[in-house]
């Protein structure tokens, strides 16, 4: 169904396109459809789960003295693997229709939200203090989110793994560089 | 008008008010409110223009040879000044209602994402490459989601600067604790 969906939505458009037609496309009815997805958004994030999943088994993963940043960099190689090369045109299909639609991006700017929480509240469970788990949480999804958008670049080769561990060490070497006055 | 909207979100929700209703109670029509704000969601997000240019002005007064992470901290800085303590409790009340409304999280979110935009940009002009200038001016907006939060919490007696230059001490704190595996 979300194959279909995204295939409805690339040719004729998110807008023009009706849940019950996704639904006909691969021969079920509208109330199969809404009883498998929130509404017309949800069928493109469908996936949100999974990839939650895998940032966290990276978190679980992570040896029991690292630190936050270098438990949040074993939940971005976690979450790598979610992202195989093969995945990247599919990848690229979808975003092409989110980025198009308003309503769309609001929906993934609200999924990154909760992949944010989710993470944070990883961190906690592990004994990291409120500050650190918010900022190391809120900082490795804009490091997966920055990661994300070079890997679906039309002329992007590298895999989504080699692209996360270059933008983390950007981050390590641009806070590094920082000079900041004391209080 | 837009302390009146806040006044009516407040006690009688923001569902239940219309665009009519706070014009009306500042003796306007809904006519003006519509060539103010585009739409009633709008009326909340007035001062954004005017914070995008504290930042801005932040990034414009930093030294010609500050490192990218240090332009956001002066661009941070500039933020604060635009939340004087005065200001708190109108921010909290602003806040209660937009937390209580998911049409009001997406707008505000949507113009945080915005005000990213704005900083990569400003740091580009600066001579920043690309994926420095992307990622610098994110962090800077989760400093500054992170920070604002707090300030705003019902016990909270410090001013923006002052949590401002803690969460971003913290952010350098946890990236040079971070160990990461070398490409």
């Amino acid at each position: 169904m979300q194959r279909a969906a995204l295939e409805l939505f690339s040719t004729r458009g998110y807008e023009q396109t009706t849940a019950t037609e996704i639904a006909q496309a691969v021969g079920l009815t509208e109330r199969t459809f809404f009883r498998h997805f929130s509404d017309k958004r949800e069928v493109l994030f469908h996936g949100q789960e999974r990839l939650t999943e895998a940032f966290l088994s990276g978190v679980e993963a992570a040896p029991a003295d690292a630190s936050p940043m270098e438990v949040v960099a074993a939940a971005l190689q976690s979450a790598a693997s979610f992202f195989p090369d093969e995945r990247r045109s599919h990848s690229q299909a979808r975003q092409s229709v989110i980025d198009q639609n308003p309503a769309l991006k609001e929906r993934e700017r609200h999924k990154l939200a909760g992949l944010a929480t989710a993470l944070a509240d990883a961190l906690r469970a592990r004994g990291v203090d409120e500050l650190a788990a918010t900022l190391a949480a809120q900082t490795g999804i804009t490091v997966f989110e920055i990661t994300f958008a070079r890997w679906i670049r039309e002329d992007e080769q590298r895999s989504l793994a080699d692209i996360s561990s270059e933008v983390l060490n950007e981050l390590l070497t641009l806070t590094a560089a920082a000079r900041l006055p004391t209080r």
